[in-house]
């Protein structure tokens, strides 16, 4: 679906949920030709500075197949270390993600949120968000249908979405080629009730004023509602 | 399909060519329940060792995403390194598939292969060789259509097995179960002419004696020729 | 200078230029009791993805001194690695000073940003910028000054403040202690246009709203008018 | 001593026994001009997946002295890791000499076996499963005498040997020169029923038929019989 | 000061005390226009090794930033390991502070002196020594006032130098020049009972005799009195 | 030989020249029960800091075999990285025989010695000096014979040996049980003609004052007279 179809609306999204059998919650999101496999886990532990709080944690990590990207990526365990784009994004995720649990309800237990890129088109990070709240929310159904979890611990609905500013215009949810073409490229990530969890806002290019700030905050809010829709109703489906 | 029903015979099969926009060649394996990603591309360039001489080779690497199995798998970026497991897998895809290809007619060109395993229910080395055969001759016949490559460097057909013995009865095309029960693991690679390119026989509970590798030997070369037959099939379709 | 005193202000700002005797440009910064040390210079080569493009780069590396903080943190050197929070950092102020020089007039060279943080007590990626841009300004003056380079590549003054929401009230210039009670932290860059160059808001304890988030950035904006004017000093009593 | 002399009988082996005074078990096993340092040792441990099983382990390390061979070989320690070919060959030790012990008699203890090359002149690997078992035997020995183990937890004896073929003709015990030009390599490891703990067979440069490997096999138990054979002659020596 | 006007003296020495709010102890030693920042601080306890013998420790970190020197020095972080001057150096430190502790007064805690590098101008190593053990005093001092320490643990002063032979000529305290030109380069640890604690004494140039040795001791020894007293000196004025 | 027997005098030293085939020098010393396998070869290049210069470099490595001492030392190649006792030692290595050597003379080479140690019984670094340089004279002696050296560039002899103070008693050549009660540990590197290379003197349970400095550097000088002429009796004999 080009740009001219679909105006400044986000791109067709599809859920495949439970799309893996191990993981407690796994989500293929497919946003345009972008496709990360999300999956979402618990533990019974938390990292040092949290054992003996009563409080839990949640853990992103975030990673791209060598071939799901226009030229070849060399893998990171090659490498011998993850690289800085992957770290800001997987803090990025797991940032997100922790603002919809009350970790007091979850108490020491720990959510590990894996966001794999299958297919690259723009806005992976986003997609990540939006997969993994989805994988979170499966995963603690089924924590709850087991009774593993007592009370639900997720306090709202998340889902992420990328906006940008190419040739002067505010355009909603960037594929690759508007991407690489944006002047302005921002990440937003809201809940269900019209707030924000993260905003990044970069000048590629040009610097913003805040009126585009806010233009592009507006479309991002709409295609986030449509976003929020799209999760609910794959949970519904499922 | 149970083990009853199938006998001794290898899993269901099937391949999704062209999965991957990208890469010059791309195949998702399906075989019974593990599912591995092959990429192949090719550069015009060799490794030090071999600049100079005229001849090409052939790289492959292998990992498996952290849900691909029953329990997560820390990723290697995050480790540092590369396991043992997996060097050692990557390097027997590598041998496997040097062994299809005519160096002197490719010329200085590198080969790489990629095996992402999605999901692992048993052989996904067997399962990478398999599929990455399939996605390098995809590769290598895009590259003649497109006139890069002027001669097939490709000398035979390549596909691989894996073959045990679980309760003193040999199994072909073990899953993940058996494979845990196994007192012998085999991974078997041959060619359409019914040559090995590789034999990896190894005791996990008891040694074998030379009537039994024959027995899985025999077991293999059937499976083989199968794979074979759909592996051209899918080039058919493609 | 407590919060009572200055109310919602920037804390009291020193630059020493010219700290250190070998970078071309060297500040150190303090904002409060938060002291770092930038240092910038020049190469006359690009990263290979430039090579032959006629434009310049530039680069920037933060890093904490052990004793710096609270609780000694561990040395990276040590450790084998950069952590997340570093690598997000470094990405940040390299992204911010990026976009304040014309790479066309710079041609293929490259400028490294060194910030060290000798003492933290909030706001250390936003002093870096401040402190970046200054050490940028003073050693592009320096080359010009020696006709290494023949035009100015800087087309704007860069600085970044950090503002938050604490016990619901928006505060500008937040230190460690109102740091870690924040509910959101956001950190703006903005150049002398009052343009943004780059806005990164976190929800940490408590989701924000559409008028919170203006809030932030009209208290941001007044430190950052404030911050230019005293680079500017800085620069004239050089 | 030639091949035209040897024919297809193993290069003559020597084995030092207790070369080094610290490990339980050493010893220097030379075998042609390759000659390779085996040590074997008790740790009061096993690994963590193993605690609480009541069973016991092995593990197996491999390394080349940078002057064991023609070139020198960059230290492992300086690049940082250890290679594939490291990693595929330990592995290789560790299966094969496990295969040796019954775990459930030596309980939750954890044998390490040390080869370090320190001359290469092919077998390498099959050497040091050879001197290796022979190390862990004399350290068995050691530890059965001095009270530690009370019960004998090893089961068989083990060898091991290379076979390949070159210029069409199968060869026992391949030394550097001729594993160069080796159309097929195979390592095989027998115990002393003459029954198979692994076989390796890797065509180089041409793929192999069953009859050439019935042949390579006949072969190789030929040579570990005689090995074995020298193995308990050493241990009467000493 | 340049060397006519200084002759054989130690260069001019500024200790700034307490120089961070962190640490227990911390110093920015001036030594000519080297400087170096010293912290040290004490934890409840000992490296494995030491466990349950009732006997503490000492540790030294030490690092240079990137633009001490005269060219850019890369980050160890970002090449992920120390590198072997930093070793050396740090292995250095830290034997020499160990010699002025009775760990058995101590018990099992373990000091760190921290020595990071602002400015080097020669004699980075032996100002890390003389200031590193006044941040130790400081810091103890403070231990024992607040009755974390209960016996002062530390047995003697310690301070340190460089000492050289340039043109033929012995000179004391060289600076980064001097030590540039030096034929021979020393560094001397003493006590203030003008024992020695350490001596390194390295022909860069050209070897040395026992006479010049001599005379490079005495040097040195006028020089650590002289360092001695100062540390005195800042400690009083504290 | 026990201390009563030998006195203030080194050990029983023992040379194997030609220890193995490859490296242009080699020998295995055995200096009491320390062993260390020395290799001295060279190359036609330089480290990138000397290209152009016309002058020459030599590099040392230095490593343990993990079981040459009484406990294993875990590989270095395992722990991913090489340790700081390993960095001092190569170091001290390195520098001691690059002061025999006339740079200008060799031109743009490097000679590159390996020092492995067998077994460790005190003393391994003074070991790898005498050894390592009796591998560099035969390398040289190799490389004039065959016209790749055109004049020699040797300029002295150069050996090495331990010196410490033991129950208040200066003592030559410690082996491993003197050195670990040892109150003061010094290494000394002389030249044939009575000049020190490099003296490292390092009290580990005591200070030392001038007059045991020059006590522990005349025994020292006593050790290397008699090392050196070990050494041209060995050359001699091969």
């Amino acid at each position: 679906m080009s740009r001219t179809n679909r105006g400044n609306k986000i791109r067709s999204v599809e859920f495949e949920v439970n799309y893996l059998p191990s993981p407690k919650g796994s989500v293929l999101i497919k946003q345009g030709n972008t496709k990360v496999l999300c999956c979402a886990n618990m533990n019974e532990n938390v990292p040092p500075f949290l054992r003996g709080t009563g409080t839990g944690w949640l853990n992103a990590e975030y990673a791209m197949l060598p071939w799901s990207t226009h030229e070849r990526i060399s893998r990171e365990s090659v490498r011998g270390k993850q690289q800085g784009r992957t770290m800001e994004i997987q803090r990025l995720i797991g940032r997100s993600l922790r603002n919809c649990l009350d970790f007091k309800v979850l108490g020491e237990k720990t959510f590990t949120i894996d966001c794999d890129v299958i297919q690259a088109d723009g806005g992976t990070r986003t997609a990540a968000i939006t997969g993994g709240f989805l994988a979170l929310r499966l995963a603690v159904n089924k924590l709850l249908a087991a009774g593993t979890l007592k009370v639900d611990p997720i306090i709202s609905h998340v889902a992420a979405v990328s906006v940008g500013i190419v040739n002067g215009e505010p355009l909603l949810d960037l594929n690759f080629e508007e991407d690489y073409k944006a002047e302005v490229d921002t990440n937003v990530v809201m809940n269900d009730k019209g707030e924000y969890l993260e905003i990044q806002g970069s000048a590629e290019e040009r610097p913003f004023t805040h009126r585009q700030l806010n233009k592009m905050l507006e479309l991002a809010g709409s295609g986030i509602i449509e976003l929020i829709e799209l999760q609910k109703l794959a949970l519904k489906g499922e």
